[in-house]
Parts: C-alpha cells; sequence; structure tokens
C-alpha cells in the first residue's frame, strides 16, 4: 500500500468548501484503486490567521510544507480582511517561489454540459504552461518621487535559465498530445525580453523535429482563443501572459470556476503545489453552493503528477459525466449543492 | 470653405488598397458637407520603402508630416521583407512617439450582420483608452551575457504625469458617454507598477464623481470582456493590456478587420494619427478583396477629432448599414469587393 503524505491549506472562502469535496473524491479515488491511500495534514493559513496573528502563515511554514509530496491548496484572497497583494505575496506567491514552482500548468477544455459564452466552441482542449518563476512577476524595481513626480518602474527579468525550462517542459508535454505547441510572443511591442523569448524558441524547435511550432503576439492569440480555440494543442507562455490565456480558457470552457492547476517544482527538491485558478468568492462562501468541479480537476492534475494517470483520468470522465446530466452548481446553471456534485463525482468514479 | 491637410501613408499590403477607399469616403462625406474639403498627401514609406532605401522613411520623415493636420495611415509590416519590429519601430512607432500621441483611442461595438464568435453578444458598445507613450513598451532595458547565462530585462516605466493624462482623458470621455470608467490592473501580481496604478486611479476618481468606477484585473477583465462586454463603457489600460484588450474587442466584434483608433497628440504641438487595428495582411493584398471597413472607421474617428462629429456619425450610421445589408468582403463571410464595400458606403453617405 503506498501512502501519499499531502498538505492541505483550504485558505479562504469557498476554498474551505471545495478542499473538503476533492478530499472526498480522492479517498474515493484511492479506494476504488486498492493499492493507495492518502494521508491530508491540513493548514489553516488564511486571511483569518492573518487577522489573528498579522502573518498568512507562520515564519517556519514553508519548512512546515517541505517533506510534504505535494501541497493541496483551496483559494487565498479576502479583500475586506487583508488587502490582496498582502495576503497573495505572504502566501500563494510564497510558496510558489520558495518551493522553486517555477512552472504553471492550466488546461482548458471543452465540456459538453457548460454554458460556453462561444457560439460555436467546438471540441477544443489545450494546455498553458505558464512561466511561473520570474518574468513580468519580478520584485525587482521600485517608485521615486512622490505627487507629479512619481515613478514607478517594474523590472520584467527573462533568463535563459527560466525560459528554457518552461519551453522544453511545453515541447515535451506537446510531445505526449498532439505535438502542436504556440508560443505567446509580443517581440514586436516589447523590445527587449520578447526577441530574447523568440530566439530561445527558435533554437530550441531544432530539438523537437516532431512537434509543429508557431510563435504569435499575445494580442492576437487572445484573440484566437475566443475565435478559433480548436487550433490549439500546448501554448508556452510567459508570467503575465500565461495569466491572461488561462483567464480566457476558463471564460470560454463557460466557468472560471472550473479551471485547475499545477504549481510544478522541477528539481525534486519541494513539493509542487496543485491549485483551482479560480478565487476565494467571499460572496457566495458558507452556503453550500461553490463548484467543487476545479478543485476536484486540480485533484486528478495532482494524481497526474504522482503518475497515477489512469485513476486521474477516472476523475475527468467522472466530472465530464457529471457536467453532461446537469448535476451543476448554480453558477454554472444548475441547482445541485457543492454537495450534490461531489457525491455524484464519487457515485460515477465508483460505478461498474 | 474649411480645407483638412492630411498626410497619408498607405504602408504595406492591403494598406494600399483600404487607404484609397477610405479617402474616397471622406471625400463624399466632403461632398455632403458642403462647407469642408480634404487635401491628401501621400507618403510611399513601407517595407517596399526599406528595402529600396534601407530605412523606412527619411529622416526628416517626421519634420516632413508634422506641419499636417493628421497622419492617415494603412498599415506597416511585411515579414517577409523586414523583421516587424523594424519595420514598426522604424515608422508605426517612431511616429506614434516622436509626434507624443500619447494615447491610443478604440472603439469596439456590437454590428448586427458581423459573426461574432459569441454566441449572444448583446448590445456592446465600449472603447478603451489605452496608455500610449510608456510602460511596458518602454525602450529601455536590455541584455547581458551569452548561451545559458543570458538575461533579458525589459523595464516597464510609468509616470505620474503619463499615467494621470490617459486617466483623465478616459473621465473625461466616460462624462461623455455612459459614466462608467473600469481600469485594468494587475496590481495582486505585479509589484511595483500596478500598485501605483492603482493608486492614481483612485486619487482621480474624487474628481469626477459622476463617473461610477471599477478596477479589474487584466486576466479577470479578459474573461469578462468575452463573459458580458456589455458591462463596459470606458476602459482606460495600460500599453500592453490596452493592446490586448483592444485585440479581444475586435475578436468579440467578430472580424479584427473592421477596429479602428486613434493615436492622439494631447499638447497640440504635432499632429494625430488615425490607424486601423489590423495588420498589413499580405496574404490577401493585390486581390481588390481586402475589407475596407477598418479604415473607414478610422477615418470617422479622425473626423471626430477635428470636431466634424455629425459628420462622422453619418460615416459609421453608413457602415452599419451597409454591414447589416450583407455587402461584405470574404473575411467577414461575403463576397463584396473593396470597391462594392465602399461604393455602398458613399452611396448610403449620399443618401437622402
Ligand atoms: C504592431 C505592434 C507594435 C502594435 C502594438 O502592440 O502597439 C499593434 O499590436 C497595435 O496594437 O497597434
Ligand atoms: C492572484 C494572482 C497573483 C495570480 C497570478 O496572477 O498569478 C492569479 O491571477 C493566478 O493566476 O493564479
Amino acid at each position: 500500500m503506498k501512502t501519499y503524505h499531502i498538505a492541505v491549506i483550504p485558505g479562504d472562502g469557498i476554498g474551505k468548501e471545495v478542499v473538503p469535496a476533492a478530499v472526498k473524491v480522492l479517498h474515493t479515488a484511492a479506494e476504488l484503486h486498492g493499492g493507495i491511500k492518502f494521508e491530508f495534514t491540513e493548514f489553516p493559513w488564511s486571511c483569518d490567521f492573518y487577522i489573528e496573528h498579522g502573518k498568512m502563515m507562520p515564519d517556519d511554514g514553508l519548512e512546515i510544507l517541505k517533506d510534504y509530496e505535494a501541497v493541496f491548496l483551496g483559494a487565498v484572497g479576502n479583500p475586506r480582511l487583508v488587502e490582496d497583494h498582502v495576503s497573495l505575496w505572504g502566501l500563494l506567491l510564497k510558496i510558489r517561489r520558495g518551493f522553486e514552482q517555477v512552472l504553471n500548468i492550466r488546461p482548458a477544455k471543452y465540456f459538453k454540459g457548460l454554458n460556453s459564452p462561444l457560439a460555436d466552441p467546438k471540441n477544443f482542449d489545450f494546455v498553458v504552461v505558464r512561466e511561473n518563476s520570474e518574468g513580468e512577476y519580478s520584485e525587482v524595481g521600485g517608485r521615486i518621487h512622490k505627487g507629479e513626480d512619481e515613478i514607478a518602474i517594474q523590472n520584467a527579468i527573462f533568463t535563459r535559465k527560466g525560459t528554457e525550462r518552461a519551453m522544453r517542459y511545453a515541447f515535451e508535454l506537446a510531445q505526449k498530445r498532439n505535438r502542436r505547441l504556440t508560443s505567446a510572443t509580443k517581440s514586436n511591442g516589447i523590445f527587449h525580453t520578447m526577441p530574447f523569448w523568440d530566439e530561445v524558441f527558435n533554437e530550441l524547435k531544432a530539438d523537437y523535429p516532431d512537434v509543429a511550432v508557431n510563435s504569435t503576439h499575445i494580442d492576437a492569440l487572445s484573440a484566437f482563443l475566443v475565435i478559433k480555440p480548436e487550433l490549439f494543442d500546448v501554448i508556452v507562455a510567459s508570467n503575465l501572459f500565461g495569466d491572461i490565456l488561462t483567464d480566457i480558457g476558463g471564460a470560454i470552457m463557460g466557468s472560471i470556476g472550473i479551471a485547475p492547476s499545477a504549481n510544478i517544482n522541477l528539481n525534486g527538491k519541494y513539493p509542487s503545489m496543485f491549485e483551482p485558478v479560480h478565487g476565494s468568492a467571499p460572496d457566495i462562501a458558507g452556503k453550500g453552493i461553490a463548484n467543487p468541479i476545479g478543485q476536484i480537476w486540480t485533484a486528478k492534475m495532482m494524481l497526474d503528477h504522482f503518475g497515477e494517470t489512469e485513476l486521474g483520468g477516472k476523475i475527468l470522465e467522472a466530472v465530464e459525466w457529471v457536467i453532461a446530466k446537469g448535476i451543476k452548481t448554480p453558477d454554472i446553471g444548475g441547482t445541485a449543492t457543492t454537495a450534490e456534485v461531489t457525491e455524484a463525482v464519487c457515485g460515477r468514479i465508483l460505478e461498474k
């Protein structure tokens, strides 16, 4: 019997509802498998924690999390209690950075039964590999002068190493999928970093002759995801561009509430972290109607990461079946509760 | 009789076809008006010009253009002849910068008869005020080291002056429209510049108590333009964010081929420049089937800028009528030629 030790941080708002739902699904998946089990250790780090302790997590928080095989996060943030940049840089981004989770992987796909805003969404299915450690999100920069003379500077920093590992991961992912890779660029408007990004991409592509590549400017690419999302297989993008493209991915699926993400540590020194793309939605928290699908799909990504891809596939199949059946929370046009959707997913996993 | 002196740069590809079409529409509008006329002076600056002269325009190009009342541009770029960053920084961006065209204004609206990719596009109608002089498009930054040690740095630079003038213009535009203004931000992920952007916005809003404001992160905002574009009236955005949002605007209209833009000089020292959002589309150039609507709508923005708003309104009305009638080029699902669409627009302007 293999046991996976997982640190669980439900976080704020609906995180506290959807994380237990996904935990239940994971236990159900383990039951089906027979040969694995999950041991979850929960940490209450959140905006409430901040109110009590003046910090989003203890000073030795990363030390505490370090030896788990993965971190399973709900959602962070409650702007009524704590300013966003404090809550995010004090927890979410601290873990992403501290654990060298240098990539953020986010799939988007068409689901039958979801109300895509697109007239003809076709059967799109793509994955964005987002660089997650540098680029536009660097902490380098600052401000000078006050009042009418004030200037603020943000340095976007791209290293060869950071750029190359994101791209190689994306090329390899494309090889396992449909062998098409799109690089999100802006080398016609952003002078120093994006031409560099393109050069690295053009150099690396020689190593993956079986992958069909193309480079598209972020403005046009954002538009293409709305017009023809079915064209894409794997997209590799910088930190900011990946952030934008994945929210568009959520939008065209018909709900940002269902998109998952994986923050991947590549050097094996620290755990990876799995979190849905949605926020903490304080407005609907506590009502039992939060959509658990994003968190459940996130659990599937964690299983894939552990190499339990067959089990991961079962979860995704169950999710697709449940949505197609119309067992949906109100945010995606249904009347089911969080618990009902979760039950239905677990039921489907154990079926046959 | 008031005469407007306009410098015309058709540029590359389909620019050479759609600019003459829009010029024809402008002459027709003048004929209708009776009291104004246009004098156009054409400049052949383009990628072809580069091949011949090693530069996109003469060294004294800005000097030559300086005394015109406006620059009317087609499209720039032909990557088969000249690398994009050369053609753009050698002409388009040189004029935007040199003539202190510090704002870029881009409307997006629903057109009956256009095939929006949205299932239910409602009757959206918004304008993006894009900061056009600084931000992410600064020339500051560079690269160091080679090979695996290489690092590229791009400085995004936001000044109080640059930020404030874009926002005030947007507030005033909102006052003339439906009194709603959305600020595109990313203060939760981009550490130095976007919190500054938010502070300026929050300070200025006190001066415009009649405008309802909100700040939305660029990722969520990109998604909202797909999900509920009808929510928006005026959006103020940084250079890069505005670039992305306006391409999404084009996408949801059903064609990037019809979106116009105005590059506005605010200090009165230099002319403003009017150009469609679309590129030079070398693949369909020379076939007589380029869509002239973007360039014609751009002409309308130029008229508005001259204060000829009634005439501008006539052009837009004619465009809407022609599209609704189905007189459309192939890119938007019709069979009409550039000339036929142009004729129809002119005919409608002179009607009744
Ligand atoms: C060509 C490019 C530099 C330009 C920009 O990003 O500003 C274009 O995309 C635009 O929007 O006018
Ligand atoms: C909360 C914010 C900092 C974050 C990001 O931009 O990375 C979020 O939008 C995300 O995509 O996970």
